[in-house]
């Protein structure tokens, strides 16, 4: 028996549909789970699904939208929230993985959804020490905050959050098979603050939360700046390394990935992936949206799920 | 006659001599101009110069540097500034390019020398309006901002800062021959701040300051998310990205170069260039520095140099 899968297919009026389709036409995929897909069924008909793909859960919108145009709506973002509402409950109940297909922010405000998108739902729902981390071949990041203001960052940036990043990502790292991580960690500061001369966060808060856990055996180097240890990332010499901010993450990984990047929510009940793009209202529709995102956040999930009794 | 470029030899306790005289071995260096050396004459000597690779101005030590350990000094201060000094008023004077090898922050501290390094220096020397630009092939950046914590950047993005970079970045990539230069501009929030959602530097700085400037007729775009923005760089798309702080660039720069990167002071009377490392006295005096960086660097400023009448 393979492993399930369970994909939601995001907003029926972005090209989540389409990727997902496109990415459950991949004979790879197939070999490699059983997915089962969760989603409104319109949508999906139109991209090309059928039933030989994958099984199908329907979640119908609360009006037709077989010839709605691609854009935010409320009835897209109903749709997809309860697709997404009832793959945590599937995932935390099996076990098995959760691939989610992007879903629209806009859409969910539209449909008075009490969430602001995927990340605050999982909080809630799988697990509070949710961490974003992002995999591209060898190459692995984790971020300690994520969608802050840089005004922010220096209130964000605490011990207790260090912390709490560096030891889930030394296991989520450990759950990909590397046995004892070593992880290089990166300054806030341009040149790692140069000893207190420009920021000294360094000192005041990343090194005392990397000591006290290296005292309990993680192997944690850092702080370093950041261009050079994205640097040396890229030449291999880390199993991952921990990001400050959004930018300082996302910048080094977008040139330095070589492979589609997954997008992975460690730490919850169960292993979440996501392509790392978003609806793209602007291309929906047209057929010509790129799945190999969507195909490496499937296998990604599939190679670490379950395959459970039904 | 060849253009004149004037090269001074940075720390004579560093690898400044060293990446000196190796990049004056080349024979690309020497078919590309007529290299005045100054420096520390021992230092320079002991790394193998020899007056067929160029002309030497000597900067006497107020102590013999024969055998002294590599390291930061009073006596390898008081050299390097005053070669530093000497080049750029000799640069000043002719219009011929300056290029700086590494000097030490803490030796010219040691020598009581009152400016941090090159940079204050050369603003109070050759001009105010120094803008720190870095070049590897068809990958160019500027910062609006230089060594400041992510503390204090939202103090430091203000309109006129970010115009005036612009402007400078402009010049400087005319003089590099593009004619209409394209360039992007980074945000300095994650996601452009997503309309506000997490910073409005976007709208109420950057965005003002380059509406005035497209109306003048320059080519800005943006802001945009600079993990995207540095994406779209890699593949060609713009002629330069400015960026708003240090990392932002750094990292970039050092992830997509596939060239020796090559670091450029702009807007100054003269053109300066240096290359991207430090004075390494780790590895000083062990024959292994890589000279490739310095290389660039007088290459870079002998090909922008003038063939001035002494």
């Amino acid at each position: 028996m393979k492993p399930v899968v369970f994909i939601t297919a995001g907003d029926p009026l972005g090209i989540g549909p389409e990727v997902t389709v496109k990415a459950l036409e991949n004979p790879l995929v197939q070999h490699a789970c059983s997915p089962i897909v969760i989603g409104e069924p319109c949508s999906l008909f139109r991209a090309g699904f059928n039933d030989r793909m994958a099984r199908l859960i329907s979640m119908d919108s609360c009006e037709c939208l077989q010839d709605a145009p691609h854009g935010p709506t409320e009835a897209g973002g109903v749709a997809s929230f309860k697709a997404v509402e009832l793959g945590c409950k599937l995932a935390a109940r099996t076990g098995c993985s959760l691939v989610t297909a992007p879903i629209s922010k806009q859409s969910w405000a539209l449909g008075h959804i009490p969430y602001v998108g995927h990340t605050e739902l999982l909080r809630e729902r799988a697990g509070k020490n949710g961490l974003m981390m992002f995999v591209s071949g060898r190459i692995r990041c984790a971020l300690v905050s994520e969608h802050f203001a840089i005004a922010d960052l220096p209130r964000i940036i605490t011990r207790a959050r260090v912390a709490g990043a560096a030891r889930h990502f030394a296991q989520a790292l450990q759950r990909l098979g590397i046995a004892k991580p070593r992880i290089g960690v990166c300054a806030l500061n341009p040149h790692a603050g140069d000893n207190g001369q420009f920021g000294n966060e360094e000192h005041t808060v990343i090194e005392p939360a990397l000591r006290a856990l290296c005292r309990k055996g993680l192997q944690l180097e850092g702080p370093f700046p950041a261009d050079s240890l994205w640097a040396a990332h890229a030449k291999g010499k880390y199993d991952g390394i921990l990001c400050m901010y959004h930018d300082q993450a996302l910048l080094g990984l977008k040139l330095a990935a070589r492979e589609p990047i997954v997008h992975i929510t460690a730490g919850l009940k169960f292993l979440r992936t996501s392509p790392t793009h978003g609806t793209a209202f602007d291309i929906a529709g047209k057929h010509c949206a790129d799945e190999r995102s969507m195909t490496s956040a499937i296998l990604f999930a599939a190679a670490r799920s379950k395959t459970p009794q039904f």
